[in-house]
């Protein structure tokens, strides 16, 4: 029961000061880390782009590099989502019928958001 | 008659190495700038995604942020793609049939990957 | 409890026949007349295509009218995916850990059809 | 000379009578049938859709069906945009500086419909 009740104050959608981070347990947090490493692999991606531009490569081999870096964000993007709907909903789901229009509602937009429509 | 032998040597798939940068015109070069700056505002998108996952933030809130990243990313392709068939695409139209058709086969297979299919 | 069950019971992947159709509740259901109505625009504007090549209109003018009916399946796909998530995962969330499970792995492949990864 | 200016008339904007469809020579003419059969491919498989949602069938296998019939959309419009790259806008940088940057932009504005920004 308190495990349902910290959980539910997690699944408010204010940002979390930096020094409570620690005890928030998203969707994703066990992931955390394998997260973090492909980001900061995407941003070196993002940099390797900069310097392709800078030595004026030829266009499509940039695009082609985009396209790859694009991916590997959807990928964080789906997966997120995943990890969301994994725990936040699920929770949600057990914790009453409101919660979950509520936390259904969120899916539903962040779906639009990731497919652009 | 040397612009169109010189705008072909361009044209060719290497590398250009970096001390001979300045002497390259590809379809961007005039706009290399807007590009750089355009990606260096990305790096700094993807450093700040790093740092919602560091602080928890909330998994819809980030798979926004993912998109708004995706979609500067799809813009720099297209205005790339755009460039390049504005000058490399149309100088190979004017040099020759065979020139042509090498450039724009490439350019069909990079709308492919663009559009991802 | 007794909808518990049958709604476990079509939650099966298996094909209803025809001729059950009526006892199956689907997530989308309650609003199959409205996927009807827009599938059956989707065919008329699939034909109007047709027309168009038939006619030889001009390229890009048809390459609009395509993305038009692009982005009107890809509605239909979310939609679809979101009622699903509203009926049969919280069904499945409701009944068991296990259900709950397999439900989301299936959500989360189905996510990755729409988004193309 | 005679065939650049016939292709002049034919780049026009409006749509051609039903009757003089057979003088235009679109970029996709010579592929007409080819487009053709895939958009009633296409057209049989929206209707195989409806018959799915008739059926009750599980959404995540309608989903998949969906995306299918989607790329098979997008194929057809990278295939028109290529096409028409290949002829019209080649036949537009042939014909004059003023008529190549009409041509690239009409391009470009469709490709950022193709990939949705």
């Amino acid at each position: 029961m308190t495990t349902v009740t910290t959980s539910h104050a997690d699944g408010e959608h204010t940002p979390i000061p930096r020094g409570k981070a620690r005890r928030a347990i998203r969707g994703y947090a066990s992931g955390k880390d394998d997260y973090l490493a492909r980001l900061s692999k995407i941003e070196g991606q993002v940099r390797g782009l900069q310097r392709m531009v800078e030595d004026d490569r030829w266009c499509p081999d940039i695009v082609t590099q985009v396209s790859s870096v694009t991916r590997a964000l959807q990928e964080v993007s789906v997966g997120l989502l995943n990890d969301h709907i994994h725990s936040c909903v699920v929770d949600a789901v057990r914790r009453s019928a409101t919660d979950a229009d509520a936390a259904l509602d969120e899916v539903a937009s962040t779906i639009r958001q990731v497919v652009r429509l």
